[in-house]
């Protein structure tokens, strides 16, 4: 098959890689900061997509009207793209969003939003649990092992991570709102806590990991925090942490997004392209 | 406050000593065999009822038209127990069904089914995987540290099932018909196998232990084990395995039913406790 | 390879279907009834003997003056197989003691204990662990998950015990009377005791499981325990507990001996299996 | 009690501090980078050696003949601290060597050297293993879970990191030159290799860890490694990979030396503290 790479971080280099280990005709455009030597180089954009059945965009695709491209020499725009675009190939986009669909669309080019997979978003799970992991042995001046950890929410990257955590010999605890998943915290053996009572829970920990979309540390919850604690933020923007407040109090605050692509770009790389090959699969055996 | 007990095995006895160590009046009826010197025995079934503010009915409630009660010296038929009851008293069961509601509206006494909490299915879960671990090490000649396990269904005795044989060294293996059940599966760090395609899965494994209820192990199935492995089935009436195929086959086939009862009456008399305290705490906080 | 196999419990029979498994002639006596129809009988002691190179005992070789042969017909006595064996062969047994090498030189045939192999004593240290598990979950009336056990001695069998236990969920303390190894239990995420301050680690547990040859739950321990707790006592004789102390207190204690030949007889067979492979290698090429 | 502390690195900083934490007087002199604001700082030596019962000195004690201090801002030498010390106190030191005792001894001054404590290191231990766990996560484009790791030897830091790492999902092997050890090996659920044949193991692994003190990763080994793989070396000096092979070949050496200061100072000052306190009393009680 071929594919047209535009745009992305270093998973996305990755996936342009592997894909080409696998037998593919891979022709990437924007990546000229991560490649590697096994990929040719396009010259221009509409050279890149020449020829392609599958154009594959990054996670997410756009920032702004503009392709995210942070290994390119040159901005990308989405009317260059949509210009290029041939009929009869299909977008696989990360956060598809509105605007690309719309453009894609007058095109009549369809757009498949590979972040959508259940399977991929688990695997990111892991990748970015697996990343939490490394930024608190970094952070913390004692070892995971004998810590006391605090991870609120138990949504997938919250159930990975504590259990990964647990695995090290930390003691953690685990928020929740719903009493059927402390029920599911206790049964893996973790020790639960309602999310509404988090500031008691907060007094003893070396670190606490948030992973809820929603402004769950604030003032309150930052002062319960003992001096030197660890205060790590998984949520995406935008944040689940009163930054300013932190700031006052003096809490160290570490904001960690986009993990997969940073901490394991290989693997995360994997997941994309598992992910894309059974979007394609699905596709050819309508 | 004041329970009646009606009915039940060992985890009722338990729940009913249970309710007693916390300070209750409780008035157990049908539980003769499996009575501990910690409870009063009531001589008749109105005498338990009378003042009694809840009266508690077994997991099943009911076998037919007769409250479930193996350790009871008499057959109680819920005809009895309808016109025992009192107005103004609310039954809790597991399992109530249609049988039993309606007997009770009748008498405008209200039934709620604390097998409907997610937080005690949850628990019993726990219970029943860890009683299929004890079941496995009795009938396998092998210890599961090196052995091969098959889990089919990634349910929640499927998921607390697979994590605990991994954790004693087996090698698992676990199948879901959902692909994004694999990658949670994959992420947890075990094998995964679609359920559509179990047969191939099944020549190299020691035990196959099966959660689905549906017929999962048909002959096909089966004539893929390998001679000596071992067969459990947890899922409830009419399970998951075709007895009569086994049966021609010589293949050893343990269905186990009502596990937490059996293995861990006093963790599973706690689960059905704290929801039963769940329950009456959101009642009367009404 | 011939193979003699003489007395022994079902992991001896088990390990005679596996050498004969791998292609080397096998005559068992005195396994009668565990035989498994792999095997062909011997009608006498001598003509199990003739012509093998090797002559396999069963561990503990003895009992008294008689091979320990409980699946056996026929009393073996030494003096017969003294009498019966050829110069040039080698018996191989376990726990193989004075009387047994006596016989043997007078015939001029050498005796090797593979109970001296430490990969054999681990491996058994890891079924025994396995059956101690199995033991406390059909013992314990509460999930292994959520409670509280007390390892006595921290070494093979204690350490892989206590892993075990961990793992399933249970809250694990281990108990050594040396710094360095209260030092590894602590490196491993497991609470510390010190052996000579038992008492006071009792009060609290479910579960007590004794690995030290010597009387460390003396009257002062068990009268420590609280009631219904289980005693697992996996010591050797005499055994770690005092049983009269322990009657008069009405304290429940299992004391299981050879556990491996029990719990696992495959995977026992396989051990001494390879340890009398590594013998043999040794042997032979020197 | 009071003590002088002089040089060393974070975790002596935080040693100190945890000693005045516990009521002790503690003078510091030689970590004035690394002061908190907890301790006092003493002008000179010889203020913070006055009135001091017992005088701690860091691991390694002495580069040359010169006090291990990279947090001074002094350079300290033994013969100013042998002038300086009073007959009556008593050295605590890591890796005293015997420049340090001979002249102690010459001032009538008893060292006492504390890396010498088995439960110190058996902390150091996993301390070490959960730094190499932390370089590893940083240093592999693929997360640990579902990678093959090889660790090289079963000490005390191979044992903790195999568990370690067998914990995160990833797919580990242990070489081990005693067949004891690789049925330890074994026995823990993991897979063993001859560390005599290691060549065959490594063409396979996503990184290689070292914690043998010897040449076992010579040219041979480093060729059997596959592009792009890691070979982390936690070996003191000499260390235990030939450094000019690798160069030639362009295998990714990190040769990783005291990481308990730099990843966790705190957890590796309260190992110190501990084996000190330890140190003391038996002293005291002598």
């Amino acid at each position: 098959m071929e594919f047209a790479v535009v745009g992305g971080d270093m998973r996305i280099v990755k996936l342009a890689e592997l894909l080409a280990l696998d037998g593919h005709t891979v022709r990437p455009f924007g990546l000229e900061r991560g490649e590697s030597g096994v990929l040719a180089r396009s010259e221009t954009l509409r050279e890149a997509l020449e020829g392609a059945r599958y154009v594959i965009l990054p996670l997410p695709a756009l920032t702004g009207d503009v392709i995210n491209a942070p290994l390119s020499k040159w901005e990308i725009r989405l009317s260059e793209l949509a210009e290029a675009i041939f009929p009869g190939q299909t977008i696989l986009a990360g956060k598809a969003g509105a605007a690309l669909t719309d453009a894609a669309r007058a095109r009549s080019v369809p757009v498949i939003d590979y972040l959508e997979r259940e399977e991929l978003t688990v695997k990111n799970a892991g990748i970015t649990a697996e990343g939490a992991v490394e930024i608190l042995m970094r952070e913390l001046p004692v070892t995971l092992m004998g810590s006391h950890i605090l991870v609120v929410g138990f949504g997938r990257i919250g159930k990975l991570l504590a259990l990964k955590l647990r695995a090290l010999g930390a003691c953690v605890t685990c928020s929740a709102r719903k009493s059927s998943d402390r029920a599911w915290i206790e049964a893996l053996g973790l020790k639960a806590v309602d999310t509404a009572k988090l500031a008691g829970a907060l007094a003893d920990v070396d670190a606490v990991v948030n992973t809820v979309p929603a402004r769950v540390l604030g003032e309150r919850e930052l002062a319960a925090l003992r001096e030197g604690s660890v205060c790590l933020d998984l949520a995406s923007k935008p944040g689940g942490v009163d930054l300013e407040a932190a700031k006052a109090m003096g809490t160290h605050v570490i904001w960690a997004l986009s993990l997969p692509g940073q901490v394991a770009p290989v693997t995360a790389g994997e997941a994309i392209r598992d992910a894309i090959y059974n979007i394609i699969y699905e596709l050819e055996s309508e």
